[in-house]
């Protein structure tokens, strides 16, 4: 394994970490300023729009998100990850939980301060039967 | 524009094209060995697994796809793109039209023989109420 691919790997990690303790600093910290999000059925959105959807989740559930790597390929500074990803919701208000399943595809960039940030991400994560 | 991002939209449109016209072999001439399609709850297939959703949905519908490219990144012979979709369904046994829309992100890879073939192809296409 490459340093450079390493390097996606544990911003990946720290992502998903971040994500899971609901840390939206770190979680902002590893991504690009132009960073689009695509998930199905809605419109993509950015850096600007992320921490309300993220604030909104966890206040509404509690959230474990788990995202194994299933690629990752460095071509210069440009990445592209794909990813196996499931997403268990517990409502903080009570009420059954659920979770979603799916897959994962992102673009990580290498920055000018050395650090491989988030910087395209879809998924196709859909509602799994109980 | 560099002649790299060029030859990726190049590319495809001719995908898009040939998708339209049901010319099948022409659509696998443009696909890497290795590529991988993820949608929205399906589990992932790849190019052996191509060709009968592709001529079961012909078969079916009469297809109008559309996709416009509104991001082109080429570093070295990795290339990604992401384009607002749309698909429009019309049952040939009759019935009602439906269509879907969404986006999608793929990333092409610039093959031995010069050819920037898709690579990798993950989509948000969601049923449009009518």
């Amino acid at each position: 394994m490459t340093s450079a691919e390493q390097a996606v790997r544990d911003t990946h990690t720290r992502f998903i970490a971040a994500v899971n303790a609901a840390d939206l600093e770190h979680v902002l910290s590893l991504m690009t300023d132009d960073v689009v999000f695509f998930s199905p059925g809605q419109a993509p959105f950015g850096r600007d729009q992320f921490p309300a959807g993220f604030s909104a989740g966890h206040r509404e559930f509690e959230l474990r998100c788990e995202s194994a790597l299933e690629e990752v390929v460095v071509s210069g500074d440009v990445a592209y990850t794909r990813a196996r990803d499931s997403l268990a919701l517990t409502p903080r208000a009570g009420g059954a939980d659920s979770a979603l399943a799916g897959y994962r595809m992102s673009v990580y960039r290498l920055q000018p301060d050395g650090v491989w940030r988030l910087a395209r991400d879809v998924h196709t994560l859909a509602p799994v039967a109980n």
